[in-house]
């Protein structure tokens, strides 16, 4: 069996880097003479610019279903026309109960064909394990998330821990059985970021926004986020890269920038 | 402004009960004859069905998103489709950062046109506020689930509350700004339902499932989750009554487990 685990360190040794380009496309901000039906094309395009660099694209799932039957089609027609080697994280944070949870894992894994997704922890075990008993797949866990209302609930004290960190060790707990198991962890909260990784240890993917737009810095997120060896943190970009470029350019300037962010997060020599 | 609340109030009044239908369409359950292309076939039979006694329906994403393009457009034309004072309840549990979150309330809301949405709150605020500035929309966060691993998070102590009845708290706080918020409460759990109905008070909608397949009574259910008119309880029955029919009579079997189950929960003297 060829894991998401192996799959992701080929690719991230392929590209060099660590870097996750964030698939989130919104036409508003489409280069000039590009709108919503070419969705697509625009999402090819910048999978084309970024490809050599980048370690996985993260397709959210939210931006495409706000096209309609545009959105949707373009989501299932890219996954499909993904170069080999470069992994899908399909970012829909879906969550429900056990036997409407398949149908989610489903969706993503089979109808799809994502190489991994974000799951919502707030069910339990019950809305993990659908997804998680794809064993070639890989599951994240969203621990402590990006957005300046994390704490809201995510840093609530339970007992030793904050609820973040309650969920991380349930997470390991679990993946004890299953293995492919990963978190989403956001990298403006870097020393929550260092705790989730001292929980997890080396190793187990941990999914990282936050970089780019929202604000955080490339080399002291892998320096928090990765393992011992500087691996396993994926660092996603989403609309500093995407949105890099404008007029006839636009695809030169956005791989550019994807080079540039990808510079900030080798494969290699993370610790020097 | 016609509010959530008003149409299902006066939906509950037509009806006579507060019934709600889940729409789950499986194809490998539907009565003989009809296959996964019949799908908005089935849907729109059931609502057909149903819709004199029941309250509202709910279709779940997951179902839907399970068949792909079918079940897309299925999803669409239903929703499009549904008779004049029937609200839908959009079962996707969607939740993400902010700016992702309003693309998921747009798309639940403008493309699909859906009345009321269920949210998962792990996030916080920033992923319930896109979908509670719609006014005239419902939004239900998820509080205490109907699945057996509900408890791996949702019971664990923060402070004096368990984190369910922390989010309650929440939601009632955050309800004062937009008081269209309403929550999720398995009625497999009749004690923390009527825990929470102490926390919100009166008025506050619950949307309750776990009667029927997954075992728990109506009439207990509507007096443990209803307020203290014994109203605000939307009791949702899914593969008890999607599936109770087989052969050509189907739909009229479909009917008669509708009807049984709404004389449970009906819309007035549910006290006495």
């Amino acid at each position: 069996m060829h894991t998401f685990r192996q799959r992701l360190l080929e690719s991230a040794e392929r590209a060099g880097s660590w870097l996750c380009v964030g698939l989130d496309p919104d036409p508003e901000h489409f280069p000039a003479g590009l709108d919503e039906e070419d969705t697509l094309e625009f999402c090819l395009d910048v999978v084309e610019a970024v490809a050599d660099v980048a370690c996985a694209v993260k397709p959210n799932a939210a931006f495409f279903e706000a096209l309609g039957d545009v959105g949707e089609d373009a989501l299932a027609s890219l996954i499909e026309s993904m170069p080999p080697g470069l992994p899908v994280i399909l970012d829909g944070k879906r969550n429900d109960v056990g036997n409407t949870a398949r149908n989610y894992a489903e969706a993503a894994f089979d109808v799809l064909g994502a190489d991994a997704v974000t799951v919502n922890p707030y069910l339990g075990r019950d809305t993990v394990e659908p997804f998680a008993t794809y064993a070639e797949k890989g599951v994240f866990l969203l621990a402590r998330t990006s957005n300046s209302s994390a704490a809201d609930f995510q840093d609530l004290m339970v007992g030793p821990d904050r609820l973040y960190q309650a969920v991380a060790r349930k997470a390991m707990e679990w993946n004890r059985e299953w293995g492919n198991l990963g978190l989403v962890a956001g990298a403006t909260y870097p020393d929550e970021l260092a705790g989730l990784r001292k929980i997890c240890g080396d190793g187990v993917p941990f999914l990282i926004p936050g970089v780019g737009a929202q604000g955080a810095d490339a080399k002291t997120t892998l320096r928090k986020g990765g393992d011992s060896e500087g691996r396993s943190a994926i660092v996603n970009v989403g609309r500093a890269i995407l949105y890099a470029g404008e007029g006839d350019g636009w695809q030169a300037q956005v791989e550019a920038a994807a080079k540039k962010f990808a510079a900030d997060m080798p494969f290699l020599d993370a610790r020097n």
